[in-house]
């Protein structure tokens, strides 16, 4: 951390901060400029809060220069992670694609989505027996028998299953049925949630918040795995702007620095970035390109009656257009599918 | 709901959308133009997704028309809703003060500051048992142990506690030891816990999400109101844009909006909402010019030394110019303090 | 145009709003509903402010539903617009590359990029003679010298010469020199200008503003096609959000709706979107995957020397590896380089 | 300037960081630290671009420390600036008042206007001869003949003109007829127009740009006084945020942190901020109460019946409401109007 003084800060005012460091534990290290002093600071300043030199007299603005987060950076870590399950790798050299419907609705559409994606070579299937939804009138999802239903279509069909929880609660079934756990965008900051999950023996697909930095993004990661669960996939799903073509934007800019700051793989959601499906094959194959290690889609036999998120869901043939054009552009960039 | 159609929409296209509207159980309305036809719908369309009709062939897009809450809504309730508690009064006529640390720290920091508050004739404290934190680093909150100072400083003191409840597991304890129940930004859209203060007794305070729209913000009141607790109030504390100059951007220009969309009352909170302590007064006294019902401020006795938020928590004498002054003015806006 | 009534509205008020459409020289459509009623107009709204019946009492919301730019948009023009030039088409089955320094520096420089653009088959090479610098101390360009140095390079390799024009009194210098007049980001809502160069004779490539909307930027390009000049080029560079891990937001997404929305073609500018070398090849690629006609990049042959925006400036061999990649790619996207 | 470096940066690395800022006429200061070291700068860095750095192998990123204004710059000039015009001084102590309709239409409603603001005191007109319209099919202001209008107004009323400027062509024009210049939001950036208006001897008033940070909006005021032009008042007009409630978020908390860093007075537009005249009057008065020294809101002697704007425009009895509490709190806050 360096605490930068404002120009006419006074030798006493500088010396207080000096002493403040040191009451953290930290050595300081003032550097005197042109125009005004500097001090640096060196030791754990993780545990810090910048706040406590803002506010003594002189100071300008105290900078953080250490990222905030350990387990989760690639200095820690330097080599990817690569997420193992029967199902296949997720991160680097592979690429993951999830699809299925946004809600578990029956065993019927639920079996079909499923023996279509196994049909294609895709191994995991994504449902949500736990919705979240804005409205208290909206359909709220099957719950425990959504579990059930997608635990019979695997074991029919041998797919993967991702599906989201929700809360605490609910933790020891979800954990039981799914085989990645989903945490949604607007549990991304669910503390309590992110801790619990941390106690989980399954990985978790972590889905940034609809305001979330990168770092916040990744502290959130933090969470889990300080917990104890290493096996963490980032998800990039679209974050809330002033822009209206589309439901919200899909920030692919941010896999190119992700891929800089930490080891975790991350895969895109191009169907709730949009929000709408006739934009969501072009930005699936863009989350290939700008360097994503998978994509989640939602899919569905007939999209049209779909009892949620029914305009960004897409049909089989349309997945199957993203299939091909993905399988074409995979050797470009070292991944096979 | 009206269902635009493109210009060259074909009348079988036309004769499908009115088809699907009347599958929903509605009433549907051909409004045939110049260059192209709308579809309006009457009925209750609550319950009824856009992308049902987004998704036919030549539709251009669905607009909604009626506002997607009820019970949060000016139409169903037109009088403001004024939460009358022992304390005092919170909504329109009076102006609520609301003050203390962040987090609660120990009984003296506690009693201290709820012994200045009454002694200006505050009749809340606000002080966080259960802290949200970015880093799983930072301190978390005493728990439990937090509860109870503040019920002893209640005890002692005779004044209101405002504390924040983080998860259903500990909804239980919150709800007996406070006086409202504080949902925080993080979770405005945790609907499990949304759901689980819908049964509580106590009055909830719930905060904006960083980037929930006013519609949004309305529809999770709308889930509290809906489990049967009616004793909503609604606290801006802050948006994220790009502005950097502060923490969040406090988003004053929501309370007119909100007071005509609904009879909730609504505090502001110029703490979150700046991040930085300097900035605190203009923006409480430009809170109650902008119509809110009250304020809540982060203060402490000795603010350099707060174990969380110290840059943004201001002095007791800071907060003895902020109460003098939202005196002098509470006349021209028909308020008491 | 639908005017939608409040609930409580009165046959008076509601008789007052289809008066005041009939005003306009419109016709009013009146849709009453269970709730509410709403009143449709048909003719030519695009004229009419909405505010014109939001004032209206008994009014809660007037909602547009034509889009109100006819010269750019997709219903006026079916097919794609493509910009035919002497260096080539610009817009799809093609996919067009520019590239070149930020800034005219001196003739070398200049020179030596044009050089290996040409030797790699890239046929447009872009650099600022008059630069908008955020700051008054920052360099400014070297102005009609630089305009000068690129006819020159142009002349003796046969480059097409993008660049960009700040103000309506260098139009005609900007005009004689270059190939393509670029309007920039800082002045895509700068009428004036918009105009004059709706007079040029040259094809216009127009940046989006820093938070435009796709509608606003079609507007922009309303402007100079209603001038005349039809040959008008999207470029999306970048939009600003909370988001800080890159300097802008590249909006990838903008890109599938603005092909439903008009017929002109649409370029990315990973570099600026960006603002760091280290992200610009995903973002290019991205860029191809996610629909665009071309890409815009900033390379120079001693990044680290350049003038100004070395930050995000590449080097010729990161190029080569985007051109190599981008090859590669074309055929899944049916395009030729 | 500091850059820091990576942790596992080498001798070499960071000997050619201290070279590089050597090579810039600046004195390198090398700061090690127990996991990385980062090297500080002392000099003229103000021309110094970030980038310059950043590229340097083993660098992770170089932070700006000194703000690259300087006449705009608190540090430059301690005391408040107060504009002095013969229609009263601009600054704080006093609070200024500006008003009328967007635009020029007719010497019938400006005189109406100006006779109505001076009855009350109020000693500004604001008016558009030159109107930025996003659509170039609307209404594109009076021009030249709106410029002649004003000046007959003053003539008859002795009101001062605040009136926009949108290009260098009629800077001359507008020079001569108006008593203040106002430079649009959309030209906050037009930085061939802001070297112009720093050549004018009029006072400038520089809206904010949609999503200009406070440090680039002071930018703009730095070219301005960097022509010479000192009486510069800046105008908060709302920014462009996800929020949907009203026009723009109009973000009164930039006050307390401009009064921090310039000298510049700042006045606040309630009526572009918000976009809906019902929330005009509260807006107002919160700028007021956040430190504002003045304000500059749009009416009209018939708002339903004004060209353009009229869904933000209020009446002159709205206005009479907004006067008579704004004198009522001005004693609060040490102001006279």
């Amino acid at each position: 951390m360096l605490v930068v003084m404002r120009p006419n800060a006074t030798p006493t005012e500088i010396n207080r901060v000096v002493e403040a460091i040191k009451a953290q534990g930290l050595t300081p290290h003032p550097l005197p400029g042109a125009t005004r002093t500097a001090v640096g600071m060196t030791g754990n300043t993780l545990a810090v809060d910048k706040g406590l030199f803002e506010v003594l007299p002189g100071v300008e603005e105290a900078i953080r220069v250490t990222k905030p987060f350990k387990l989760a950076s690639r200095e820690m870590k330097t080599d990817d992670t690569v997420v193992r399950t029967k199902f296949g790798d997720i991160g680097p050299g592979t690429f993951t694609i999830v699809a299925g419907p946004c809600s578990v609705e029956n065993l019927d559409v639920t079996l079909r989505t499923a023996e279509y994606l196994m049909s294609r070579g895709v191994r995991w299937l994504r449902a949500g027996a736990f919705k979240p939804r804005t409205s208290p009138y909206s359909f709220q999802g099957m719950g425990v028998d959504g579990l059930k239903i997608l635990a019979q279509v695997r074991e029919k069909t041998g797919i993967g299953i991702v599906t989201e929880l929700m809360d605490t609660e609910h933790a020891a079934a979800v954990e039981e049925y799914s085989d990645v756990i989903q945490i949604g965008t607007r549990n991304m900051q669910n503390f309590s949630l992110l801790k619990r999950v941390g106690q989980c023996r399954k990985p978790v697909l972590l889905k940034r918040g609809m305001s979330a930095t990168l770092e916040e993004w990744l502290m959130s990661a933090e969470y889990i795995l300080a917990g104890g669960n290493y096996d963490v996939i980032l998800c990039e799903r679209g974050v809330r702007t002033f822009s209206d073509h589309s439901r919200n934007t899909l920030d692919l800019s941010v896999i190119p620095p992700a891929k800089v700051l930490t080891h975790l793989p991350i895969v895109v959601d191009p169907s709730h970035g949009t929000g709408k499906r006739a934009y969501v094959p072009a930005m699936a194959l863009a989350g290939m390109a700008a360097g994503a290690d998978g994509v989640m889609i939602e899919i569905h036999p007939d999209p049209d009656k779909a009892l949620s998120d029914s305009a960004q869901t897409i049909s089989f043939t349309t997945m199957d257009g993203i299939l091909d054009k993905l399988k074409a552009m995979a050797p470009v960039f070292g991944r096979t599918l």
